[in-house]
């Protein structure tokens, strides 16, 4: 059982990645010291793509800054650093091989009808000297026959260390998950399987309990659930689900309430009425966070009333 | 399968019972427009035990006042009124024959310790003609033994309809919640079994869904989780799990929107730190609601060094 801390990585999509460099370095010491596995720190993004007088460094995490995060002994003799790639959005050039870099693990996060092109770097970042895995975005409107042949082709052709069911909407129940797992189990036979989940109907925690109990053996979650719209599975509680004891969370407590909670005020992740009516309608977070950003209700939105449109036109 | 609304009854630990009239009309009309079985609107306590000019009337549930929310044929018949007493704070010959009153249901809460008063409470209630369940709190502190003999002694003496597993401290799994409602199944054969769920580790909802797997029967639930200290499992979320659709949950989510997010800056129910280290303890939430009460961090309020300390000296 591997657990991933990707409260820099995920939370990042709530402000661009402007952490700076004493709060990431606080996030990772806690999760290192409660036996956290690996720790994702940010994406490997080009500057092609971004402006970085616009995104943080942690958007293009460049070796100089994560040696600066995962400088000391103790930290790289007890956890991994891992780093998200978006495909389409990084260069395969811009990438230093294993050996010179501090990074174990780059995670390849496409949609299901990018999935070739997610082998292919999989296989490129293993030539590398990387790990990786594959996370599958969005499954929960995914064409079912896209995603099962997608499946069939990185069990043939991926060297990734595992496949990842992502509930980027929220939407799943802990039952789905646990079939989801099954289904990647059936079809990547010899690949572990991962869950990130997202908490926009309060399950995040749960669906990952389910999907572990399914077979699942990569589990995501951030401090606080600091992620995109509702956030993620919370890291303070799913390790004291598995069996951390306080003395071994209590450093996650800290670093959650010093440096992650005087955040939540301005990024606003977290359970609210307009993302629990994205996660049960099976909708990207984009219109919530929109919402959200304006400060608008529910009812001055028009959200509601568009949904409900749809469903009476479907 | 029968959904209990109680935002009001539990919500009103976090303000005294201090809601008017016209809120109090909405959540019902939400909740029965939205199919929820019984809407428990308050407790009836005598004013013996309770000042009243220091409690709300819903603390008190007087008739002419349940009769105000509870006046008309639509909602008579579609729904049931139920009223929460606790052991030692009411007075049995203050309570009017069920024939004279709109409230069906009399839910009796207790410790284990007070199982025989709660068994003789339901007869008495079952004698004038109402329905009751009993509801045993803070189960996940009972002593085994005691609570077996308990349910045993339910399960031949008492008329009620449901016997309860009341997370009072958040401190269940899923997996808990499963095997206690089994327990219970197997010493009370042929009473309904109830769940009662806090939100302290995100898992109300998740261990709601559990308890209904393991064949629960009756479960509660509160609009936007409105309750004591990190509140309950949200109404608006159990009915879409259970597979109510947007048009039929759009009444629960406007009156979360419009009558309960306003409370939550004043009465402060939801995920919080403190009261996720007192569900992850198996903790009474006093201490964590007194933290809140004074806006304390926990890192100001030594709760998490006393418990440390317990740990280090058990």
């Amino acid at each position: 059982m591997k657990i991933i801390d990707c409260t820099i990585r995920d939370g990042g999509l709530m402000n661009k990645w402007q952490f700076d460099q004493p709060m990431v370095a606080a996030v990772v010491e806690a999760s290192v010291g409660a036996g956290v596995d690996y720790i994702e720190i940010g994406y490997k993004a080009s500057a092609e793509y971004f402006d970085p007088a616009e995104y943080g460094i942690w958007r293009f995490s460049p070796e100089a800054a994560l040696r600066e995060v995962w400088g000391n002994e103790k930290v790289r003799n007890r956890s991994r650093l891992a780093i998200m790639i978006d495909i389409g959005r990084f260069k395969l050039e811009e990438l230093c091989p294993a050996a010179d870099s501090v990074v174990s693990m780059f995670r390849v996060a496409c949609y299901v009808h990018q999935i070739d092109e997610a082998i292919a770097t999989s296989q490129h970042l293993h030539q590398l000297g990387y790990q990786t895995t594959l996370n599958i975005m969005a499954v929960s409107e995914a064409d079912e026959n896209e995603l099962e042949a997608g499946l069939q082709r990185i069990a043939q052709n991926s060297p990734a260390l595992a496949i990842y069911v992502v509930d980027s909407y929220g939407s799943l129940s802990p039952a789905a998950c646990m079939g989801l797992v099954h289904h990647y189990q059936r079809l990547c036979p010899g690949k572990a399987i991962g869950f990130h989940g997202h908490n926009n109907q309060q399950l995040a925690l749960a669906n990952s309990l389910a999907a572990m109990e399914a077979g699942a053996a990569f589990v995501d979650a951030s401090l606080l659930g600091m992620g995109r719209g509702a956030g993620n599975c919370h890291l303070e509680l799913l390790m004291s689900q598995l069996g951390a004891n306080l003395t071994q969370v209590q450093g996650l407590l800290r670093a959650a309430e010093l440096h992650i909670a005087p955040l939540q005020p301005s990024l606003k992740w977290g359970y609210s009425l307009p993302y629990a009516l994205a996660g049960m309608a099976n909708q990207h977070p984009r219109r919530a966070m929109a919402i959200m950003d304006r400060g608008e209700s529910l009812h001055e939105s028009g959200y509601l009333d568009e949904l409900l449109d749809k469903v009476i036109s479907a």
